[in-house]
C-alpha cells in the first residue's frame, strides 16, 4: 500500500503540474465582432444591469446565479491533513469544482480565505455572497465551522451548507439504512459508538438521532467516552449532552463503550479500533471506519474479527462513504427548486434516495458507486 | 439612434436570458473513473495541497493562480449608470470575463461585493485574494476607488489595477500620441482641458502629465475650472493641484478654459461641449468625447466645428477609446512575467505599444480596433 500511495501522490503532482490548474472559465458564446461585443458588453449589458438591479428576483434568469456554488475554505482543516492555509486548500477546492460539474453540471467557484476567525469568515462570505447562487463551506476546522455555518444560514438568503458536516452525515445515514437491511436490525434498537467529535462526527450523530430517535449513541473523543461527569467539555460536546443526542450516563474508555454495541462509526484516527474491541460487540457488528486515507481499522482485520458490514472512506474498498454521493444533488436541487435553506428534512430525504439507489443491499454494497447514473438528479428532486 | 439603442437593449436582454449567465466553469479533464478521481481529488490531491502549502511560491504551477483575475465591483458606479448595487453589476463583470478570455486567454472570475466603504471593500478583497492570480477592480465610485486601489496595491503581493482609472488612461494616452502625429504638434507644447474629475479623469491627467511634463492641464468639474481659489475641494482635487498635475492659476468656466486650448478630453456628461466652444480652441483641435453612451459632443457637430481628430467611447464611430485595448494585455503580462505591481512605467509602455500598433495614424485611425490581432500579447511583452 505504501508504494501505491506514493505512486498516487507522484501521479497527482504530475497531472496537476501538467494542467496548471484544473479549471477554465469558458464564455458560453464568443465576442468575435463588434455586434456581439455591443450585446454582451457595453452598451447592451447596461440594459441588463439596469433590469436586474430593478428586478433582483429575476437576476438568476440573466446571470450565472442560477448555476453557481462558491466552494469556500479557510484551509484550516484540509482533508485529514490539518491546517494547510488558504493556498494549500486551493487544489482541493478546484477538485471539488470538478466534482460539482461532473456529477451535477454545477459551476463551482473555488474561494480560499486568508481569514480564520468566525467573525472574519462570516464577514468575507457575506460580502461576496451576491456573486453566487449558493455557498458550499469546506475544510473549515471545528468548532468554528459550526458558528460560521449557523450564522451564514440565518443571515443569507441563498443556500449555505458545510459539506464536511452534512454531506458526510447524509451518506453515513444512507449506508446505515442499508446495513440494517443486510443484518436485519432496526436502527432504533441499536447502540452506536462514534469515535471523533469534529465537524463530521457531530453532524452524523445529529442526523442519525433525528432519523432514529430510539438509537443509543455513545460519543468518544481522544479522552474516552463523553459524559456529564467530564470537565472542560467544549460547547459543542456540552450541547450533544444537553440536547440528548448522546447518552449522558456512560463512562470509561471507548473499549468499555463498545461492549455490546451494534455499530461503530469512526471519524477520527487510524488504528483506534482493534479486532479485540470488535469481538466484544453485539452479533453482526457494523463498522464504518472513515478516517482517511488510513481507516480506524483495516477492512481485512475487521472482517477477520467478525464484522458483518464494513464501510470506509476509500475508493479501493467496497462501500465508500463519499460526500460526492450527496452534495452535487443537494445543491442541484436547491438551485433548481429555489430552495434558500437546506434543512434536516432535505438531508433525510437525500439519504433515503441514496440508500434506495442500491436495489439489493448486501455486505459489499450498502453504498452506491459515485458513478451511479442519475443519482444527483434523483436527489435534486427531493430538495424541495 | 433611439431605435438603435432600443434594439440593442432588447437584443441584449434576450441573449442574456437565453444563456442565463455568460460563463461556465469547465474542468480541464474529466473525472470519468475512480483513478482520475483519486488523482484530482482524494487521496491524490492531498499530496498537491501539502506540496503547495510547503512551497507557496510554486502554487501557480499546480493551481489556477497562474491564469486567474478576479473582477471585483461593489456596483457603486456601473458603466455610466450609477449605483446599481452588486447584483446590478454582475452582468457587466460576467461580460468583462468574456473579454478577458477572448483577448488574452485569462480566466476572469466575477465577484460582486455587498459592502461599500473603503475599509470593508479592502477587507473583503484581502480575505479572498489568495484565490486568484490578480485583482481587477471595476465600477467602484470615486473617491473610494482611489483609496481602495492604493491600499490593496500596498497590502497584497499580487497585481491590483482599477481598470476604470488606468485602462482608460492608457488608451487615451495611446490615442493622443497618434493624434499628435496627425496634427504635427508636440504634447509638451499643448494645453489640455479635461471635463470630469472622477476615476477616469484623474488617472488620465496623471498619466498624461507623466508622459508629457510640459503639457498644461486645466481640469473642470460641474462648477467650472478647478483652482486654488475654489473652496470645498475634495482631497483628490486638492492633490491634483498640490502635485502640480493641473494648473493652479486658471479660473472661470470651462468655456473660458477652452479658449486657445489644443485638446479637450471629456469623461463627464453628454452635451457639455458645444461647437461654439470648439471654434475658440487653437488650430486643429483634438476632441476626445468619452461620455457613454452619449458623448460630450456628437462627432458630426464636432467635425463641422473644425475638429481635426475626434475619439469617443462608442464602437459605431472611428477611434473608440475602449479599455479592452489595454487591460487584457496588461494582466496577461503581469501574470506571465510574475509582475506583482502594475506601475506607471507599465502603463506608459502599454500606451506606446497600442499607439504603435497603428502603422499610419490618420484622422480616422489613431486608435486600433480591439480586434487587432496579437495586440494583447504585444502589450504583455512590455509588462516586465
Amino acid at each position: 500500500m505504501t508504494s501505491n500511495t506514493k505512486n498516487n501522490s507522484e501521479q497527482a503532482l504530475e497531472i496537476h503540474k501538467k494542467f496548471k490548474g484544473k479549471l477554465s472559465i469558458e464564455p458560453k458564446d464568443s465576442i468575435e465582432d463588434k455586434e456581439k461585443l455591443s450585446l454582451y458588453y457595453t452598451p447592451g449589458v447596461g440594459a441588463v444591469s439596469s433590469y436586474v438591479a430593478q428586478h433582483p428576483g429575476e437576476a438568476r434568469e440573466y446571470t450565472w446565479l442560477n448555476n453557481t456554488v462558491a466552494i469556500i475554505s479557510d484551509g484550516s482543516a484540509v482533508l485529514g491533513l490539518g491546517n494547510l492555509g488558504p493556498v494549500g486548500a486551493l487544489p482541493v477546492m478546484e477538485g471539488k469544482s470538478m466534482l460539482f460539474k461532473q456529477f451535477a453540471g454545477i459551476d463551482g467557484i473555488p474561494i480560499v480565505l486568508d481569514v480564520h476567525s468566525a467573525d472574519e469568515i462570516v464577514a468575507a462570505v457575506r460580502a461576496i455572497a451576491p456573486s453566487f447562487g449558493a455557498i458550499n463551506l469546506e475544510d473549515i476546522a471545528a468548532p468554528i465551522c459550526f458558528e460560521v455555518e449557523e450564522r451564514l444560514k440565518s443571515e443569507l438568503d441563498i443556500p449555505v451548507m458545510h459539506d464536511d458536516q452534512h454531506g458526510t452525515a447524509v451518506v453515513v445515514l444512507a449506508g446505515l439504512i442499508n446495513a440494517m437491511k443486510v443484518i436485519s436490525k432496526n436502527l432504533n434498537d441499536c447502540t452506536l459508538v462514534v469515535s471523533g467529535v469534529g465537524a463530521a462526527g457531530v453532524a452524523i450523530m445529529k442526523l442519525l438521532k433525528l432519523y432514529a430517535p430510539g438509537l443509543t449513541i455513545i460519543a468518544c473523543d481522544s479522552k474516552g467516552v463523553i459524559n456529564a461527569d467530564r470537565s472542560n467539555l467544549n460547547a459543542t460536546k456540552q450541547l450533544l449532552l444537553s440536547d440528548q443526542i448522546i447518552s449522558a450516563n456512560v463512562s470509561g474508555a471507548m473499549t468499555d463503550a463498545l461492549v455490546s454495541a451494534d455499530i461503530f462509526v469512526g471519524v477520527s484516527q487510524p488504528g483506534v479500533l482493534t479486532p479485540e474491541m470488535i469481538k466484544t460487540m453485539n452479533k453482526d457488528p457494523v463498522v464504518f471506519a472513515l478516517a482517511n486515507p488510513t481507516p480506524e481499522i483495516i477492512p481485512e482485520l475487521a472482517k477477520e474479527a467478525g464484522v458483518a458490514v464494513m464501510a470506509t472512506g476509500r475508493s479501493d474498498f467496497p462501500n465508500q462513504v463519499n460526500n460526492a454521493l450527496a452534495f452535487p444533488g443537494i445543491f442541484r436541487g436547491a438551485l433548481d427548486n429555489r430552495v434558500n435553506t437546506i434543512t434536516d428534512d432535505h438531508k433525510l430525504a437525500a439519504a433515503e434516495v441514496i440508500a434506495s439507489s442500491v436495489s439489493s443491499p448486501s455486505q459489499d454494497e450498502i453504498i452506491p458507486s459515485i458513478f451511479t447514473e442519475s443519482l444527483s438528479s434523483a436527489i435534486a428532486k427531493v430538495i424541495i
